[in-house]
């Protein structure tokens, strides 16, 4: 198969459940994307990252382009073969990461112009850029290069900046091309604003992308303002393509926002939570650091299939966690990932038979009943 | 099976092969084990490291009394269960780490006193105490606790720390008991000097052990020295018990050893090794952080079977040392543990087959041949 789709098979509410299909595989929708920043899912190997059920990584153009270049990675093959991962790929335009890591940034028309973080070696983005980069990769999913304003802002400033990323996403468009087997994902901002956010997903539309994103949230507005905007945000854009909610998110985020239609989130919460001690589970957040844990033979949740869960105690987990191991960040970043496909896995299902909406109450009374008891 | 057994299977020259029968498994022979020092072989799965051939683990008694302490782990079922490990476990006696790491420490025929590196909390380590410990741990092969001096040392000293350990080996004797299923070494002291090596033994044997550790090498007389003493030290030990070399080593330690009937060895180098970037192979070995890998799709070794060699590129290798992310670590002592136990595999079969002079010639050409050129 050489081209790629959307089927949407049911919706229950606003949530959906659906495929993509690409010629390295299909996305059950709604997915969560592990992050693989610099070409590695932190602390995993990908066939775990796969046995978790994950159908897709992220990887990030910014730290990609730095080191160790996506030109090298194109002569190596690309990145899948690279990181041994054969499976879709996103990535992004390196667009946010520009703005929130590199040094000496400045901003025109054309582009960005930065300092890496690495070796203050010299470095130009611009939409033109960005899918060249992408393309070097072996990208799947190629987002449009954007400029995301951190919140709160003012008005003008999301209206400029917003005008400005709908420049970028035509201009992505153009440079991306023809590329069958490949899609390219526009970006609708605007901020907490209604208006600008329904113009945005209409200047998109008028260009066509193949999915679009929900840009510019889970940057500082709060849980209770990103789903106000996702009330409303995510019915502007094409309802026969995915949604896409950028860095997003805790479990709670993700079950928020599957329930206002969002098909695709990602985030490094589940590994870097894991590499720090800290486990999401079905009971809420559990800190294997604490010292409750330390004589405690009861696994970290035992409804949970992950080795962690199976083949060792709470006690363990703290002991290694103490000792500075690294199998306590292998462990806990395989929970975690678990865990979010899991609950990925359940929502599919609960969407797909016509009971999101009891799932989430089980979902959320789960959490308030908090961990076990210590013993 | 309730008991143990050594059986000598083949000998070829003074290299011999064979199997330890224990009822957690069979250890065939010569064997490496790898350290787990704090009930984890850093950045592996147990599983991952069973994979590699390894038939029994290295606990570290030292370690494990100070944290999570053995009362804790056998409160929760012992060292197997609390690791994922049910194969056979060797602990040392923590004898040797106390003089190396320990704080304060004290010297009595009793015993150590001592404090912790961790903590700086005060314990005692004994005959008795050590006995008590690795019960505690459900340790499937038990050593003598003894006092190994470093080298060089006076033969005063030698003398009077060889005949200290030798009546530490009585009482770890007497302290052991009968705990069928299980086995306890005795250890050979004597530094270098040939008629102490030979009286050690001999007390040792008066006393009767199930294995023969040779103590007090690898602590810093080098290579030439140690195989001088392995050439006569092994020799005054019974020929039906199995012999152990204490934290050996290299390569090249670890081939002259077995020649010299050596049939259990233990080290931290190949996964020490891999979290610092350097690989063992068939060609010597490789720095996986020079420049010179970052542009090479080869594999690492391409005779080898380990996940590292068979997935990625040294390109990738590099990339992931250099961004300092955890699969570097993975990858890399997955692969040395890899190479040893290959070369314990090769060995055993060259040994069973007559052919070891061989195969030891061809293990030494394809290390002076070096690292494929660079591309
Ligand atoms: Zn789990
Ligand atoms: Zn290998």
């Amino acid at each position: 198969m050489s081209t790629t789709s959307f089927t949407l098979h049911a919706t229950d509410g606003r949530a959906r459940t659906g495929v993509i299909q690409t010629p390295r595989g299909e996305i059950r929708t709604p997915a969560f994307m592990p992050v693989g920043t610099a070409a590695t899912v932190k602390a995993m190997m990908p066939d775990q990252v796969r046995s978790t059920g994950a159908d897709i990584l992220l990887g990030n153009t910014y730290h990609l382009m730095l080191r160790p270049t996506a030109e090298r990675i194109a002569r190596l093959g690309g990145l899948h073969s690279f990181m041994n991962w054969d499976r879709p790929i996103l990535t992004d335009s390196g667009g946010f990461q520009v703005m929130s890591l590199a040094e000496l940034r400045k901003l025109t028309e054309d582009g960005v112009t930065f300092r890496s973080h690495i070796d203050g070696s010299k470095h130009m983005l611009s939409p033109e850029r960005s899918m060249e980069i992408q393309k070097l990769l072996g990208s799947d999913i190629v987002m449009a290069f954007d400029e995301c304003p951190a919140l709160p802002a003012d008005r003008d400033r999301l209206d400029t900046s917003m005008r400005l990323s709908m420049r970028w996403a035509a201009r992505s468009r153009e440079a991306f091309g023809d590329r069958p087997g490949h899609m390219l994902f526009g970006i609708q901002q605007g901020g907490l604003e209604p208006d600008l956010r329904a113009e945005s997903a209409k200047a998109l539309t008028d260009i066509g992308f193949d999915g679009y994103a929900v840009g510019g949230l889970a940057v500082g507005e709060g849980q209770e303002a990103m789903f106000a905007c996702l009330d409303h945000a995510p019915q502007n854009l094409p309802v026969d393509k995915p949604r896409y909610l950028m860095g997003v998110g805790k479990p709670d985020d993700i079950v928020g926002a599957v329930k206002r239609g969002i098909d695709m989130m990602d985030c490094v919460l589940p590994t870097r939570s894991g590499r720090t001690g800290q486990a999401f589970t079905r009971h809420g957040v559990v800190n294997l650091k604490n010292i409750r844990h330390a004589d405690d033979p009861r696994p970290l949740d035992e409804d949970c299939s992950c080795p962690a869960c199976r083949n060792y105690s709470r006690a363990y987990l703290h002991h290694v966690y103490r000792s500075r191991e690294m199998i306590s960040g292998m462990l806990l970043s395989w929970h975690n990932l678990q865990y979010f496909q899991d609950i990925m896995d359940e929502m599919r299902h609960a969407i797909a038979e016509g009971r999101f909406e009891a799932w989430e109450a089980a979902f959320h009374a789960g959490r308030a009943d908090g961990d076990i008891p210590r013993l």
